[in-house]
């Protein structure tokens, strides 16, 4: 008998989700969106063909799903009680995913599937945007305290914690290490204290 | 005859070179990397096939000198007498350029391809490199006039006004609209006032 918390809750059909998904990033890492495959991906996950296609359908509607159990694994928000505190957490975050050799290449996987096939895009957004609003309170607190102006845009600097990150990771291919990580977050916090991230920027002029 | 001034310099070999080039970018934009191939470029360039074939020999090559040729026919840097109006400049250029359906498109293919090819990657990163050398000295400048402190890490402002863009374009999914751009520059510009980019951030804190 298993010990309690040794396995998903959930039962079969989360062990077969979990298994399924596992087995779909570790095809999507390995090999990429053009490759991905049903038939490959029960044989990895031990699990019956006629399931896979049953639940899934699609490779676009595995993905998505993958997506989905991606947005809730992921780690909550920090709260450190300081706004460059908690977004140095994000920004170490998103680094050490991209830095990572499985999840690094499941994302550009994704992220290069995204650029041609519009419902694994639908499905990438809507990633980005839970995880976006997960880290939202951090600003949201920052404001209230008086750290940051009112006003602030704060999904716009969640954002912009992790776009240099990307920046590098998918154009320039400089070296993502933690410096990098921690000057995002000082120069996402610097921006928004000098007030570049006011919803109606005309309104309030910065200086 | 034709007018001086209405053809590329260079004679024939250069007006061959064009035209491979923009037919492999159409390609590109219209059907991905892993569509594209040597002999359909050819014959949308008018081109013998055998010429193609012995002056860029591979796909990854052929993508590696449009690379080239597109860091070359790239608009020089703003020079507004200002930081924030040089790379507001630099900003709606690129957001000009990714939301512009053929050059978005093919941006989009050819980062997608980096993503799982070595010298395709190696490429884009070249490209990136001498985009941002190019607007490297709108940075120097501020520092010159006092603009900005002192050991500024010029490159890294430059990568900071485009990062907000890419990732929009390539993850996140939101809107990539003109004022998506000023704000990047703004925030860049507040930033690095602020010290955020200063190169051996241990020795001088910002607050």
């Amino acid at each position: 008998m298993e010990e309690p918390g040794s396995i998903r809750p959930g039962g079969r059909t989360a062990r077969v989700r979990a298994a399924v998904l596992r087995a779909a990033g570790d095809a999507l890492a390995e090999r990429g969106f053009a490759h991905l495959d049903l038939t490959d991906v029960a044989r990895r996950a031990e699990v019956g063909k006629t399931t896979v296609y049953r639940r899934w359908g699609t490779v676009t509607g595995l993905v998505a799903d993958l997506l989905t159990d991606m947005a809730e694994q992921s780690l909550p928000r920090a709260r450190t009680g300081s706004l460059e505190g908690d977004l140095r957490a994000n920004a170490r975050l998103v680094r050490k995913t991209l830095a990572d050799p499985r999840q690094g290449a499941l994302f550009g996987a994704i992220i290069a599937a995204a650029t041609s096939d519009t419902r694994t895009a639908e499905a990438l957004h809507r990633f980005y945007a839970r995880r976006i609003r997960e880290w939202v309170p951090c600003v949201e607190e920052a404001i209230d305290r008086g750290e940051l102006p009112e006003g602030t845009d704060a999904e716009e600097v969640v954002r912009a914690v992790s776009a240099p990150l990307y920046y590098r990771f998918l154009a320039s291919g400089d070296p993502l290490d933690e410096a990098t990580a921690d000057r995002a977050a000082k120069a996402a916090t610097a921006a928004a204290r000098a007030g570049a991230y006011i919803k109606d920027e005309q309104a309030r002029p910065i200086l």
